[in-house]
């Protein structure tokens, strides 16, 4: 009945912002500052340009650039041409893109100074060619800005390419809904609102960020933004800009520990410093809490596909007292999750099986791969791929990813569980266990270990302090010290793939996701 | 692409409830108490039942019922079973529960005791009869609890009637994902979460208190339900039940306030206590700020229609030293709000025009009248009927009702305005201002006045006091000094359409909406 919904859209923010505070910075980088007022303005005028290429609803707009204003611009001007953003994952070998752009087909092709040769070379490569454009050198001021195409609700707002490093990269196709829903979902343990500033320094062309430069529009508050990750910026900039929010892996919380005057900086403004896209070990954790006294650790679990959060473990349940650590905490409102068996019926309570997730942050799909959509999304419910369980108040531990669970000796075996012990020697920086081919126990625990500068790990010793704290079926059977620090995705998540590769250890058959 | 997208549901919070704190209080009332396990297999037998006498997807189902828990499980079993919420208005008289009922067309009208004689009466007087059950009987522990038809998203979950006192009836038609929304948009400037008790001590039958109770589901938080109103009782509840929200209309803020022994309930629990639906008079929000130093107050505007919250003033925002005191605060994210005139174009920055909003929280459209939708829904706008003014922080004042908008001499003058003056005298406890035909001045202003118990007013003193704060043509020109309390609304506003009637004052023509 009645006309059709009007549905979320991810662009209202930014009306709303410019309602409520129109002269209030919208966006920080170095010394640059945007007014929402500007900051829209330059939207809306970038938006004319776009549709004057040919954006209009449903058109993608692939982004290859820095982290910058400019890259947030892209980002909604797509949106408020009706278009879809297809940000291109900026460490992918030249071939990577090619793939990726060939499969989303974009009308433009948006980069920046430092990225128009590979973006010159990939869009002569494409057929047809997308129209190139560089965000660097566009004159805008001219420009008459076109009014928001007001797309919203279910339509797609967004392609976030993942899994690059095993088989087809799957394009994954968040709505605006999707997208908005997880701004209002995350708001509340977030305590978003306009007077928030969130620093964003992971890569835009990851939903990890993404979701957060969508939260902190909608919500009208202040975008801080770094080109990169780099530890020491990250602390200035928090002290020099009261950043309130911020996102992490637990790599970066390594680095940002490690910055030798950490404690010379006043990081007293930050109120939520959020982990997530990998376990965070007990002892960094722990640390964490000591260094930053003022400010509350939140834990998410998620991923791309479901925009991104399914489950958050707020700071009041970092409390050791309350048991909780370790947990990634509970399903947020509006979301359902559950444990399920092989045959996609949910388990009893306790027992591990594959996390499934269900709820209007459930992407769209995959692009142009509809038999890979119905394979993973079934009867609503997103297979995550992730080995799980929760308990009798509906906390998640995520054990691990299922493709890598070891299998030895007919025990199941998480490498989560086997890093984390590794993680609590002292000694240890990074590390990383998978299965290995063995001849009698089908496969065998290896870890590899990267020694903290000026300590000495050896084999024997890792495998010792293991059999402290685990079972000895548990423990790796081999370990290889490393001298360099372990390959990382774009995510920052260790690839073991690569690893595998880099020593020599040969690759166990992964399942297409 | 990819398959219908899962949408918000209202009965998630059930289960997400059930998953995190199943042994938890999900409702008290009085001395009874029902764990999340328990209401929730109670609601998932109800349905049974329900489903029994035919509720499918669609079906409505009519409560008459005080509230009570079993008012809650007949919300909550309704939609379990796919069906529609159509609650009635007790206050009504028997005339017009037919009318809204014949609107409807229930396949069950749910009673309580209280209410089986009218419901008996009623259902036999509808073609076809609804099958009449009595929530006071029904026998439920035997039943086989049903899986929840997962209706959502933009599936009808209520239809609430509204407008009662002049006109046809409206059956506000409300989807899974309006109400839904509400409840995640309220849930960061409520701080709602599974720790929070809400009290509902307004009608069951009133999206007010219905928005609540969804709300208070979709955190996992308590209900704590009041048969009714009582000044004494819901103090004596907020300290027995550590209470932490509770939402009042100003008229209940008086009644609360007049409690002798007020000072002596330990009200510490308060966190929020939220007012709306009507003006709050500025000396009684401060007599309230002084009496309950430790809560916060916020006000909401909003309607049926919106499902219902379209701003919030948050308890930040009443420090008197901010200067937004006596507006209705800001749009929540993700709802676009703008001051139109009559041709529904935006109009300059703090003009007084009518109030439009537009998002994903306004009505599905009113029940069978797809041309009073289409009039009051336009583009996505909804035409809300009310008067005010945005300020360049998008602070919204509501001036009144258009249709309460008295046009004197060519000027026009916001029944709210007098009333707020006339409010501001310590000897008035309650007044109504409105116009009534003038053979001069087309229109003339009079006032309703209740004094305070053992005070004195004349219609002298109330013109000279008003004199004194508002311009000399916004004065009344007459005054009633009423001996009794004023006539009420179930949502417990003042119905100026019977004051004109028991005062003899002719009725104004008054158009349909």
């Amino acid at each position: 009945m009645g006309e059709k919904q009007t549905g979320l859209r991810l662009t209202q923010g930014i009306s709303r912002a410019c309602q409520i505070h129109p002269a209030k910075t919208a966006v920080i980088c170095g010394s640059e500052r945007l007014s929402w007022a500007d900051f829209s303005a330059r939207i809306a005028r970038l938006a004319t340009v776009l549709r004057g290429q040919g954006v209009a609803a449903g058109a993608r707009v692939a982004i290859l650039a820095e982290s910058s204003p400019k890259y947030l611009e892209a980002y909604y001007a797509t949106l408020w041409a009706g278009g879809i953003i297809a940000p291109v994952n900026s460490r992918f070998a030249l071939g990577e893109m090619s793939e990726m752009l060939r499969d989303c087909a974009p009308t433009v092709l948006l980069a920046d100074d430092a990225f128009l040769p590979q973006a010159t070379q990939l869009a002569a490569s494409l057929h047809p060619a997308p129209q190139l454009l560089c965000l660097d050198t566009l004159a805008l001021e001219t420009v008459t800005p076109m009014e928001d195409a007001a797309a919203g609700g279910d339509d797609i707002a967004c392609l976030f390419y993942t899994g690059g490093t095993t088989g087809r990269a799957k394009g994954v196709a968040l709505s605006h809904a999707n997208l908005a829903l997880n701004a209002l979902n995350i708001s509340g343990p977030l305590s978003l609102n306009e007077e928030m500033v969130h620093l964003h320094c992971g890569p835009l062309f990851h939903l990890g960020a993404g979701a957060r430069v969508f939260a902190t529009t909608f919500f009208g508050c202040t975008h801080v933004v770094l080109p990169r990750f780099d530890p020491g910026q990250v602390l200035e900039t928090i002290a020099r800009e009261r950043v309130t929010h911020v996102v992490i892996v637990p790599t970066m919380a390594v680095a940002l520990l490690a910055v030798p005057d950490f404690d010379a900086h006043d990081l007293s403004s930050l109120r939520i410093l959020s982990y997530g896209a990998a376990p965070m070990p007990a002892a960094l954790r722990d640390a964490l809490l000591a260094r930053l006294p003022g400010c509350g650790l939140l834990q998410s679990y998620g991923m791309t596909e479901t925009s991104a959060v399914v489950t958050m473990l707020p700071p009041a349940w970092h409390d050791p007292a309350r048991g909780k650590n370790g947990t990634a905490g509970r399903a947020l409102a509006g979301i359902d999750l559950r444990i399920a068996g092989p045959d996609d019926q949910p388990l009893p309570l306790g027992e591990v099986g594959e996390i499934q997730v269900r709820g209007p942050t459930v992407m769209r799909g995959y692009w142009n791969q509809p038999e890979l959509t119905a394979r993973t999304v079934v009867q609503g419910w997103m297979k995550t791929g992730d080995a799980g369980h929760l308990d009798a108040e509906g906390f998640l531990t995520v054990v691990d990813r299922l493709k890598d669970m070891i299998i030895s000796g007919g025990e199941n075996i998480y490498s989560t569980e086997v890093e984390n012990a590794i993680h609590d020697h002292p000694a240890v920086l990074e590390c990383a266990v998978f299965g290995v081919p063995d001849a009698l126990w089908g496969e065998a625990v290896h870890a590899v270990v990267l020694p903290r500068p000026g300590c000495v790990v050896d084999s024997a010793h890792v495998i010792s302090h293991c059999r402290a704290r685990i079972a000895g079926y548990k423990c790796p059977k081999s370990v290889t010290i490393a001298t360099e620090p372990l390959p990382r995705s774009g995510a920052n998540k260790i690839v073991k793939t690569s690893l595998r590769a880099a020593f020599r250890v040969p690759a166990l058959e992964e399942s297409p996701r």
